[in-house]
């Protein structure tokens, strides 16, 4: 039975992985469609959502099928339905590079972002790909520690939030409102996709290990 | 058996009704600070956010005590588990209106919302107003026809989005790029506190009725 628990948990894991690898994908080839102002790269990035949606429900299954099998309790109850948590932020994080994708379609074909801004938005990606590339790892090494960096990633991502925002609402900039409102969503978009990122690295932690994770300095 | 797994599914929902009704209160109170201006008022939402999490944890634990004492499986075990969503929903919708008061606390002593855009955004407040009462009333009712009416609220929240961005991006917008980033994030918190209200919504047919959601045309 414990054997047999071990392995379901490792098979929603597997299916987490892959999602994981999904989302980040998708977010980064969001970025270089925007960047781009490239039509095709951005409307494939809109129609492979549904793929990331559907991992979401294969994660749900396997958990339902888990729970009906093997009526965890306790402790492995709460670890189990952790899982319903990482799906659920890694569904959102596609969601948002499906946004990032849709804003690149909206302005073609003009680029939505401004030169000055591209230096910005280019390192909210990196980041971005960087807090994704980690939660898979995560999934598949159990290593709590690299959770912990996660919360350091994302106050690198506020850092750039605020350097945008800065440029936004600078006396030099001259795009007007529109390309204004277009860059602070952006901003959002990749902030939220970091945040989705560390709650669902936090999660995960307690998903491998059954452990809270270790609390950063 | 039967008629304990029926009342502990009660008392979830009994949870969630609260749930539902403290962060109805909750945007009501921030878009009354927001439009007023209103320190006080706004940090009494910031603070009050504490307890809707709270309302989160206490719903996983019934959830979670359930499960392991009812061990219920297929479509059952599903029901129950909707509830860990619909109170995941419910907690955004309160970081929802916990950010509306945090963008009327960040521009003090002015307003955040130039004259011309209370109109828009009273109205915003009040369709999110109104799909959050429906939560609640879906929960105690089980009326799964009230849930249908819901996306028409939600087409009424993006029409007001759309009105929103017209005035933003009129050639009459004289407060230039900040006040109308803070009006399209606004905009965004009232939008995704409606989205988040829908997606409950039809979570809570499941819930109260074991049956997916009637449609709308």
């Amino acid at each position: 039975m414990r054997e047999e628990y071990r392995a379901d948990l490792a098979s929603v894991g597997q299916t987490l992985v892959a999602m994981a690898e999904g989302v980040r994908s998708a977010m980064r080839r969001a970025t270089e469609a925007l960047l781009a102002a490239d039509q095709t790269g951005a409307e494939e990035v809109v129609y492979g959502d549904a793929e990331i949606n559907a991992y979401r429900s294969q994660v749900e299954d396997k958990v339902y099928d888990l729970l009906a099998r093997q009526a965890p309790v306790a402790s492995d109850l709460r670890q189990v339905v952790t899982a319903i948590h990482v799906a659920a932020d890694l569904e959102r994080m596609g969601d948002l590079a499906d946004h990032v994708a849709k804003t690149c379609l909206r302005r073609l074909p003009n680029s939505a972002v401004p030169d000055e801004l591209v230096p910005v938005v280019r390192d909210m990606a990196r980041v971005a790909d960087r807090i994704s590339g980690k939660i898979a790892e995560i999934l598949q090494s159990t290593d709590a520690k690299r959770a912990a960096e996660l919360e350091r990633d994302d106050d690198e991502m506020d850092e750039l939030n605020k350097q945008l925002f800065g440029l936004l609402l600078g006396t030099a900039w001259r795009h007007g409102v529109e390309a204004a409102i277009d860059g602070a969503l952006l901003a959002r978009w990749y902030e939220r996709f970091a945040d989705h990122a560390v709650n669902a690295g936090e999660q995960i932690v307690y998903l491998v290990t059954g452990e809270a994770p270790a609390q950063t300095a």
